[in-house]
């Protein structure tokens, strides 16, 4: 009881937290947080923040690189509330994927919760749902102009259908069922009218039955959005489906009409997106879902949560593992930026070493960030950067730029100036923004130059001291 | 605003649910829940349902797997919640796993919610937040019979260390900050010592503080627990902590010192497990956390949600990919036993055809299940199981027992019966049960034998007319 007192007692008015911006690229070994204060409350802090923060960072991770895949112009919807771990797995999926660089999210508690943009199509079942035209009851559709009301907006799909049968002379007849719903959905939605055309079959009855509702549309004055293929080979019906718009533009006169958009989905992950670049494909948007949110490839981010100084004494924990040494003291972390405006190599040092200096007048556009000027200096000033653990790995470096990375997100009450959290677009910016800054042989996907993480020369002394000192030496007999 | 007005005036009560019960081995195909009602609500509830089922239906596997891997006699502890998707996701995981067969978690809220048993130990930063026996300042520990009190306990656990050394000869200094957290831990919780011993090195250090500081406990009646291992080569270092405890048992006359327990945490999942299986260990309990809750192997299940049937209307969804075509109707599902207490195959039928009847004296003690008598009948009737799909797979079967699989679990207002929803741990029992009843082939990890699932003659008939009715037929020219 005496415990459940104290537990009630505690708040984090005594804790300080510090922390890399949201969307910032980070690599192993730099602590994303700083968290001082009471080591019992801390403790309290380490499950939700290292659960809080694995996913969010491990998602955010996956988005960015399915982004990296399908390419800049394409849109990225993200489509996995269905498949996720557990309904938060969802909806933090989709925060994350767009924070990622995703475009829309089909997750409506999502768009709700954050303002990110939605985007989804009906269902197999809203087509299955029907059975014939005859279930229409209110055929009529006002002109988009409102000049005048279509009364038999149905016989107006059913005559382009003919035409498109003549003209193509291969169509027997289509699903009757497919083409009653897409009649419905148009008659509800006219101005967004985008359709599922893999209920049936794809080539022999989705796509005539959407063109024959897009051109009904279009006499009305409408334009239909696109179809979304969910199943088969989707390189080649994105393809056929093209054609097949264009051929319509040209017969029938209907400018715009081989443009429509089309959407591809069903099981996609960056394999497959690579595979569809590679046998070229016409699709223009990608609905993602499994593999996005659920980070099939892989499914969990290591994140930890290590003390490291406790009443100013620096602690480490050692393991047989040298990757899993941490890194002791109260540390600061830097990116250094080189000539050509690439980030170099992070650096950490101790809390009271002093800052690296950039020179005066060299200072980089790399959006906001802390620039810290050394009005006595006007060139930076060598820095040795070493490898925490290899002896012989160390480079001279002389920044063009200096970003402090930790920032204070929590003062707790020591009057410590507070950021502000921007808005989710601007971190989906920031996010967007420092990938693309990365030097592209640190990004490629097959062997990558790794990225530097290196300590000043004095953590790097005071690292291994303590190692030794802590080490138990063995004895052999 | 009118469809606002629209969602805002919804609910469930035209909505019957049916499902198989919770914690069933279950198969592709056979519906797990059949969702009746007007098509817009239950459109409403499909991906809620969904995600509610994948992740759930996923993690409970998983957990199935790593307990059969491990074998019955091991302690499984879920240790997962800083590596899920999300605190759901770990909240989720931990009551899944426990169905799945774990024995308890070291997540506190989903203890707190569930009531699964709790377990855990302390982390590596308690160890490193001590620097030495100094601080410890209340030395005295309490007898566990109340008889008296032991004012120096450190120097209790110092010589005890001594001898350890001299009866090993092989020690130099073990680490103090180890040895003052152990003992701090030990004077806290004298009841419930479990120390993780590889914060700085288990033979050397880890092990032989651990064995102190219970040692000493022995002396005032009280009994250690064990120790965690959570690095290094887990079976080599599990058989020397193994072959140490006896050692000491041996030298020092304790009684039980060389059974203590040996827990393993370290990325473990089924293949890490069957590895150390093959090398021989000494681990009595295993805490898995990464691999298991995120279903590292296999992040997703494809459960999906279909229209069966509209207004008394069949319906089916067709797709290139013959184990994406939805089975159409109202369906009602049974398992069929065999003479040896075996499941041997599911059916589906017809919601109105007559259920397969087993003789009336043939009933096999499944557990809990609805059996149909057919007072009529002394044999069970012969049943033609037939594939789905393909044509000539086909069986007839005489089932001892036959279990209805699709019970009511929200009625509406139908007024029909609602079965109860069981506690968490008979669900597990029910889980656990039906795993042990499955035939051993079925359940083996290379090449099992495929579970039968099949349809009644009926029905099979009924999905190949609507499939052919629905497919366009092409025309090649």
């Amino acid at each position: 009881e005496a415990f459940f007192d104290y537990l009630r007692g505690l708040d984090c008015s005594d804790v300080e937290v510090y922390a890399i911006p949201e969307g910032s690229v980070v690599f192993p070994k730099i602590p994303l947080l700083r968290v001082e204060g009471p080591v019992a409350v801390v403790q309290l802090l380490e499950t939700p923040f290292v659960n809080l923060i694995n996913f969010a960072s491990l998602v955010s991770t996956n988005a960015a690189r399915h982004r990296k895949v399908a390419g800049k112009s394409k849109t990225l919807l993200e489509f996995g509330l269905r498949r996720a771990q557990g309904p938060d797995g969802g909806v933090g999926a989709s925060k994350y994927c767009y924070i990622g660089g995703f475009d829309a999210t089909s997750n409506v508690a999502a768009g709700k919760l954050f303002g990110i943009p939605l985007r989804g199509t009906h269902s197999h079942a809203f087509v299955s749902s029907y059975m014939s035209l005859d279930e229409i009851t209110d055929k009529s559709l006002r002109r988009k102009d409102g000049s005048s009301t279509c009364e038999d907006f149905v016989s107006v799909v059913q005559t382009w259908l003919s035409k498109i049968q003549l003209l193509n002379g291969v169509f027997g007849e289509t699903n009757q069922s497919e083409l009653a719903a897409f009649t419905s959905y148009a008659l509800a939605f006219p101005d967004n009218f985008l359709a599922l055309v893999d209920t049936y079959d794809v080539m022999r009855s989705g796509i005539p039955n959407f063109c024959a509702v897009a051109l009904a549309l279009g006499d009305l004055g409408y334009k239909a959005v696109g179809i979304r293929l969910d199943s088969g080979d989707l390189a080649y019906l994105s393809c056929q489906a093209r054609k097949f718009f264009c051929s319509i533009e040209n017969e029938f006169g209907v400018p715009g009409f081989g443009k429509l958009i089309i959407t591809a989905s069903n099981d996609l992950n960056e394999e497959t997106l690579d595979a569809l670049n590679k046998q070229g494909h016409e699709v223009d948007a990608f609905g993602i879902g499994t593999y996005l949110v659920t980070c099939y490839a892989q499914a969990a981010l290591g994140v930890v949560f290590k003390l490291v100084e406790i009443n100013n004494q620096p602690r480490i924990k050692l393991s047989e593992d040298v990757s899993k040494v941490s890194i002791p003291c109260k540390k600061r972390s830097y990116r250094l930026y080189g000539k050509e405006g690439y980030p170099l190599v992070d650096i950490m040092t101790g809390e009271n070493e002093p800052s690296p200096k950039p020179p005066t007048d060299g200072v980089v556009g790399v959006g906001k960030c802390w620039c810290m000027f050394s009005p006595a200096c006007q060139v930076g000033e060598r820095i040795l950067c070493r490898h925490p653990f290899q002896e012989s790995k160390r480079a001279y470096v002389v920044p063009q730029h200096v970003e402090e990375l930790l920032r204070c997100y929590w003062p707790g009450k020591s009057g410590k100036k507070r950021e502000t959290l921007p808005p989710l677009k601007e971190i989906r910016e920031r996010c967007i923004n420092q990938l693309e800054q990365m030097r592209p042989d640190h990004m490629r996907k097959l062997n990558p130059t790794p990225y530097k993480v290196s300590v000043s020369a004095k953590l790097y002394d005071f690292i291994h001291f303590l190692w030794l000192n802590e080490a138990p030496v063995g004895e052999l007999q």
